[in-house]
Parts: C-alpha cells; sequence; structure tokens
C-alpha cells in the first residue's frame, strides 16, 4: 500500500495510491499519516480497504513528507563502501549513527532552499525506514515487526557545516528544506525490507548516483536492532539508511547545488522525488 | 513564572507555582505547556494572570517534563573550559553540537534506568533553554526574543556509547529515560538569560559539580544565533547548553553509576532535580 499526505503545506490530507496509479482520499476514514496511525491497529484496517471504495482525487497534488508526526529522524553515515570511500573515510566497524533535524523534512517536490552564503551544498539518495510499533532492544529477526514501511529520503547536506565546522555532523544535516522525503509511504506488506533496490539520482539529466541497497553494509533489520538497543524508536521515527556512491563531495574537484540545478531522484518500488535549487 | 506538568506521566496537567511555592491549576486556562502555547499569545497572556485566582492543587505531586512537544533537542558539547580539560579535549573554536533524542527527556523525578549492561552511565548537569518564537538566522541581539524561558536538564551520558561506538556522540545521548528535565519552565522575565548561576550536582549526598554558568564559554543568546544560523528553531525545542567540570569520565578512575545510585541537581532560581538510579 502506498500511503500519501496531499495538499497545500500544513494542510495536507491522508491518501493512498491505488493499483492503477490515482489518488484515493482517506481523509474520512483517518485523520492523518501520522504516530497514531502507525503505532496503532489503525494501519492493518487500512489494508484491509477497497481502494475502489474511497472517492477518487483528481488533478496534480502536491505530497507533503508521508509522515506528519516524526519524532526523531536517525541517519546512517558511510553505509555504502564505495561511498565511504569516496568521501575518504573507512568503512566503520559498526554503523555512524546522527540526527537529522526533523524541522528540515519536507514533501518530495518541495523546492530545496541553500542556506545564506552556502557553497557545498550536496544531495545523497536514501532508503528511509519509518517505524510503526515501539521498538526496544529488539532483535533482527523481529526487527520488520516494528517497520511501518519505507520512503526515499534526499538527505542534503551543507559539506562545510557537516565536516569543517568543529562537529558533529549534523549541523550539516538538519537545514530547513534539505530533508525531502516521500512521496510515498509504501507499507511493508508491498515494500519488503528494501533489499536489493535500484537507488539513483540526477542532477539536470545526468545520473550521478546509481546503486543498490544491495551494497549497504548493514541493512534495515540490523539497523532497526541496532539503533533500538541506543534509545528506544516511536511510531513514525525515521532512519535514513545512508547513501550509495555519486555525491557531489566525492569528484575532483567536487561538485556542489547551485542556484536551479534541479534534482531527480528514486528508488525501485519506493516512487520518485524531484527538487528545484533556490537561493 | 515558573510553568509546570504536574501528573502521572501522559497524563500531565499545567500549572504554575506562586510566590508562596504553591502550585496552581492553569487547566481550565490552557490545555497543555506546548509548543502552540510558547510560539503563540497564550504565554504572554500567563503572565498577566492573578495566580491567586487560580485554584490551589494540595497533595505532594509528580512534575512531568515541564514542555509537552519538544520537537528537537540540540545539545552543546565541551561549552565549560574546565569540564574540556577534565575529558581529555581542547575547547573548540565554535560550539560542538549533536542532538539528544527527544524520547530520552521525562520529568525532573522520574527514575533514571541505566541501559542493559552499560557500565559508563554519566552524569551532566546543564542548562537548558527552551525556545518561544521561531528562530532563523537571528542576531545574538534578538536571540532572547525567541526563548521562552529556562529550565534545568541532566544530559546522562553513557560514556561507551558516547565515545567508543564508532560515533557519533547521540549514540551515548538518547537512551530512554536520560534526559530529566525540569521541574519548571522558568519564563525568561524571571528567568534573564541563566548567566552568573550557580550550577551544582550530588550523587549521593556527595558535591560532584560545582560550578556557575558565568564560566560557559558561549552564553544563551549566542548560542541561539549560532544554533540557528545551521536549522531554524520551532517553538519547545529545548537547548542543552553543556556542563560545568565534575562529571563521572574526569575523575581517576572513572566514578560511573550503579543501581541504586541519588543524582541530586540544581541550578539557582530554576530548582532542583533528584533521580534513583535503577537497573
Amino acid at each position: 500500500m502506498k500511503l500519501v499526505r496531499f495538499g497545500a503545506p500544513g494542510q495536507e490530507k491522508p491518501g493512498l495510491i491505488d493499483q492503477d496509479g490515482k489518488l484515493r482520499d482517506l481523509s474520512a476514514l483517518i485523520s492523518d499519516i501520522d504516530s497514531t496511525l502507525l503505532g496503532g491497529a489503525g494501519l492493518q484496517q487500512l489494508k484491509s480497504l477497497d481502494p475502489a471504495s474511497l472517492p477518487v482525487v483528481n488533478g496534480e497534488q502536491r505530497f507533503g513528507k508521508p509522515v506528519a508526526t516524526v519524532g526523531k529522524c536517525i541517519c546512517v553515515g558511510l553505509n555504502y563502501a564505495d561511498h565511504a570511500a569516496e568521501s575518504g573515510m573507512e568503512v566503520p566497524s559498526e554503523p555512524v549513527l546522527f540526527a537529522k533535524a526533523t524541522s528540515s523534512l519536507q514533501g518530495s517536490t518541495d523546492v530545496v532552499i541553500l542556506p545564506p552564503g552556502s557553497e557545498k551544498s550536496d544531495w545523497e539518495v536514501e532508503l528511509a525506514v519509518v517505524i510503526g510499533k515501539e521498538a526496544k532492544n529488539v532483535s533482527e529477526a523481529d526487527a520488520m515487526d516494528h517497520v511501518a514501511g519505507l520512503s526515499v529520503m534526499n538527505d542534503l547536506s551543507e559539506r562545510a557545516y557537516q565536516i569543517e565546522r568543529e562537529g558533529q555532523w549534523m549541523k550539516g544535516k538538519g537545514c530547513d528544506t534539505f530533508g525531502p522525503m516521500g512521496p510515498y509511504l509504501v507499507t511493508t506488506d508491498e515494500s519488503g525490507d528494501g533489499d536489493n533496490r535500484k537507488i539513483w539520482l540526477e542532477v539536470n539529466g545526468k545520473r550521478m548516483q546509481d546503486g543498490n541497497t544491495n551494497t549497504m553494509v548493514y541493512k534495515v533489520p540490523f539497523l532497526v536492532s541496532y539503533i533500538s538497543q541506543f534509545m528506544s524508536l516511536q511510531p513514525g521515527d525515521v532512519i535514513s539508511t545512508g547513501t550509495p556512491p555519486g555525491v557531489g563531495l566525492g569528484f575532483n574537484p567536487p561538485i556542489y547545488l547551485k542556484e536551479g540545478d534541479v534534482m531527480r531522484l528514486g528508488i525501485e518500488g519506493l516512487g520518485e522525488q524531484q527538487q528545484v535549487v533556490k537561493l
């Protein structure tokens, strides 16, 4: 099931995309795609619906971030071996974790605004995991029972803020508009655990990242289990699982985002994003 | 004005502490101490109230964290020169920032539970700043206009998770129960900017931290301005501003928390906390 939040920023309604790609309105049944829905029985009830019984929404729609209430967003660093190499860093012996400010999250086609004076803003397509049932010290075998679904994240990063400003990485990850998420929350009955999916990103039509989630060092069930040893994960929390090679920092000389650039990115089965860069 | 949230976990009501130290019930006037109140006109309206007109709440009460909705909690590392020295680190040339999981925040007298197998859990008394009006690229001169008030934080830290587990620090800062906050949100008309306040922490009656906020390297107005250059701050967001010397890590050999320990901590004018440590 592909869940969406459609409409103007701050006024999104819940919906789903049916098998024919039509947007169907869920707002008569649920108030939002949020922690209450994801942590309760509501998600299971939605799965038993006949989408054809829901009103069709016509016309082009903006999609907001697919989860209204993200309590925290935990990111995994250097989780593709080739990306670690291009960043001049070793693959860590266990996952590196840092936070992305939840205030940076936005819809999948919303404009990305560079911070004032930014010269090193960069892209990172990532597989995002949305928590369903609370996870606390869960095993890898049980981890997927705590996942509501998967999504696409562009983990935008200001490299000077991230690396050159006394630390820690969160400084370069939480700028407003630096977390386009969606378009969908694809529930796990449809998405599985996200392994073996093509993952790619283009800037101005040129393919920059062209990877596959099967080269992730630490996979989704391991990551959910691992993070839940350090802190509990609540419904609606997001884990962004790291990026494959091809970020701007990895080029020689590096290539960074500038006004007017257009990013297009996606993950096989999870949909596509597009953002225009502005000052 | 000292605002509190009193009652059982998850069922807290808003209240205030009057000049005589009596708890007064605000629940007939406002629904909670939350981002809606802090970001709107409600806080100003409360200040014009006569506390004597509010019902007194008798009997001992638990206080929950003084802000119901904390969107993000940003912590400042190594912000007292002496603490940096005891940690074997240099005072950074600009503030070090990391995140504390909002799921770790709790009331000021709630039990602190060590993570399974933890051997290096440590205390850190800190001055906490609660954002009122949204702050985005604000100047140091204007920063305090964006602060609702101040509070006390015990920024508990599992040092092995923080330092020995491939990074980043957030791993050791976000364990459940590792963020006792309160007892009060002291609004800025009463608290000022928090400078020149005694700040202290005792373990089992022994004074371990005994500092003053006037030795902070970066003060509150600077920190609000600084952080707002990297990410916008929303009503209810918290900044924890670093700890003075005397943490367990700084002793030789280090001293860490164990079952049954009792922490008592406070900041002049902002109230006291007490927590029992359990497994």
